[in-house]
């Protein structure tokens, strides 16, 4: 059987097994969320709110036309919560593996990113590298549980409530699922910092990347045994984007609200509601606050960062930040009239560069085209679409509140959008694309002129 | 003091000479709208909107705060057209030097694009390339002028009257001013086919760039000596993508709004509202009909065609035809993984792609920071916002109707946009920007995960 698994998959490119992992996913997921049992007494929906419960579910978005709570029993919730678990994880593994795959075909050097096994990219090494992350992330789930769900004794009176809130906080965190069983997100913890700052940490792990994860793991056992240990570029760069995106967002959020939103806020509490919010405009989508109250100038800002997202081979969806720091590196390098792009006594790679520029080209272009195709089937305002269709493809789950208004074709789009963010524009460009074009002929250069 | 202006000249970089150029046009023409004969009697304006006049009339945009002709005399109105006259000719003719000269730094074989003189880079050819385009400008004006007086004496009761809107509209239609007389710019004109036509051909004249103009009258003098001529990769690219955006505008308005804004309108009068607001983004900015009326979905495919705008060297705006189209064709072959862009059995410099990326992304992130700034200043939806500051850096001059609603920092944020919109980005970058930086050390290359 294992042969069999290995030769399928040898003959399949990583982008293909990726979107067929995912495309499986929601059809399970789908399958899953029909079962009667998953509804509460007397509730049905309508099979197109369920595809999109599980597309959102899968793509870890949290974008939703129902309300969680009020549409599914317990085992409905557990169900989602496994969606949750298989949507996270496994693009986060199929991500890493993919990079490997990249790894390898680019030389031994570049390899060392994930350092778990000299013979990762072997299917053995595949299911290490599966153990190694289901392991990080469920004891990082467990953790987050057990801290929840003791604390949460404070809010609900017996200790099953308080567990079982614990248990999904925990998992929608962590996973960047950004789906309630509150029916109004962490809206009522805006008083509870100590919520606040546990769901930031979780969100925060779950959408800096698995390797990054990883490198942390191995420079601690590294110091233990007092071995020299370097960062590698991704991780650096991945990490401080990530940080100052956190920064910006919360300062910006803070600034723009501070007369408007928070007029009536303390100065902690506003503090606090700009820093939840900007940490889950990476992917976490949960909220402490109803986003429409913020002005138009939050919400754009607030779609950008939606847009650019979490780190690649992480819960969260987008653009990602390296690709953002690689496309800002360009500007600024351009604008010096500088070529090579150096960074942290490193060079960056021009395909690398190459590529960053045309996924974020095309992840505009798709959010465009969406923007007008909702405006012709739509009845909202560019601000309420822009903000949702950024929120789709960045897989955060932020809504102005017009998801469960969107007709059956907005819902359509909205899916399009959640999974294309999900499997990243890569991945699905390799899909639909062909092979690299060998051309033994060139033509004469010559210039034109530009802007 | 030829001798003066040429080593004067010699010591500036074309950007430094072209934002210059702007900045004196600018500052001439605020002096020029400042004289109280330029009002009619009883009228002031605030200084704030002579400014605005001044920056939207040298960059051609036609965006205004105020009445043209309810606030300017005629001979207000005569100053008005000389500078028009100065902001669209005057661009054309130094964007079209500046092209001589990077051509000159390029070799002797990517020069031919212009082939008026041998001696073209020098001072003395750049006096015939101006006397050329004048020439041309001028030419095109005059019989603009003639067929226009002539057929708007079916409008008007004296000759005087005909001519002056004749020459009036010529001039506005010709450098893409997009200013009015009517007070309601070309909406009298919505059942009159004969003058829509001509004003498509006279802002389509202006804005396909002055380098395709004397490359068809060169095409046309070797034509008659029977000699073989070989248009410019150029020239191909921009008239193709002109014509394009051209057909593709039209299309799409007709489509979007049939059954809205077209309702009640005969099939030939929905053609001519489609056709001409769609040539009209490219950088003209006259109507015929309320823009305000178009539907969402239409108003934001404008905003896009608006923020591509016209062709370089031309009397337009925007990130330009050849930027956007080498963005498509590096996608095109990204997708299909190809390195080398081969297009009119032509490959396309690996710079002037990176240009194009650099340049699109750059105005993407003006507006963008526009966005939010009006957005924070001004009581108005995305929607107007974003239409208004596309068209702003497009130098189109539609507007929703919010321009004269603005306050004094949304005026100077939409006046830097058309300042910026008109001479270039790449223009301006090389302004602020240095020089090319030379480095003898690298760094080792190491790749990071994109997307
Ligand atoms: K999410
Ligand atoms: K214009």
């Amino acid at each position: 059987m294992w042969t069999n698994v290995k030769s399928f998959l040898k003959k399949r490119t990583p982008a293909q097994v990726i979107v067929g992992y995912y495309a499986l996913a929601i059809t399970v997921s789908v399958l899953l969320l029909r079962i009667p049992a998953v509804h509460k007494n007397g509730v049905e929906i309508p099979f197109i709110d369920s595809v999109f419960t599980a597309v959102s579910a899968v793509s870890v978005t949290g974008l939703t036309v129902i309300n969680i709570s009020e549409t599914y029993s317990v085992f409905g919730i557990f169900v989602l919560m496994a969606i949750l678990q298989f949507g996270g994880i496994g693009v986060m593994t199929l991500g890493t593996f993919f990079w490997l795959l990249l790894g390898r075909k680019i030389g031994l050097k570049e390899r060392r990113l994930i350092m778990v096994d000299q013979n990762q990219t072997s299917l053995a090494g595949l299911v290490n590298l599966i153990k190694d992350i289901l392991k990080i992330i469920l004891l990082i789930e467990l953790i987050g549980t057990l801290i929840l769900g003791i604390y949460f004794l404070n809010y609900y009176s017996n200790w099953q409530d308080a567990f079982f809130h614990g248990l999904f906080a925990s998992i929608s965190a962590t996973t960047n699922g950004g789906f309630d069983i509150t029916g109004q997100s962490l809206e009522p913890y805006a008083n509870d910092y100590f919520v606040q700052l546990i769901n930031i940490i979780l969100i925060t792990l779950g959408a800096i990347g698995f390797p990054v994860l990883i490198e942390v793991k191995q420079f601690l056992i590294k110091k233990e045994s007092q071995q020299a240990f370097r960062f590698s570029l991704f991780t650096k760069l991945t990490s401080i984007t990530f940080l100052a995106l956190l920064v910006f967002g919360t300062v910006v959020i803070l600034l723009l609200e501070w007369r408007h939103a928070f007029a009536n806020e303390t100065w902690h509490k506003s503090f606090f509601y700009a820093l939840f919010q900007s940490a889950s405009t990476r992917s976490g989508g949960l909220a402490t606050i109803d986003v429409s109250n913020f002005s138009q100038a939050t919400l754009i800002v607030m779609s950008g960062l939606m847009f650019i997202g979490a780190s690649p081979s992480s819960v969260g969806g987008g653009i990602r930040t390296t690709t953002f720091a690689l496309n800002i590196l360009y500007l600024w390098h351009f604008a010096k009239g500088n070529r090579h792009i150096k960074i942290f006594r490193r060079e960056l790679h021009e395909d690398d560069i190459r590529k960053s520029l045309a996924v974020t080209m095309l992840a505009f272009a798709l959010c465009t085209t969406s923007l007008v195709a909702l405006s012709i089937s739509e009845d909202h305002s560019l601000m309420e679409l822009m903000f949702e269709i950024c929120s789709a493809f960045g897989t955060t789950g932020f809504s102005m509140g017009i998801t469960s208004e969107l007709s059956s074709f907005g819902k359509i789009v909205i899916m399009i959008l959640m999974f294309i963010g999900r499997i990243g524009l890569l991945s699905f460009l390799f899909m639909i694309g062909g092979k690299e074009e060998k051309t033994n002929y060139h033509y004469p250069k010559e210039r034109v002129i530009i802007g």
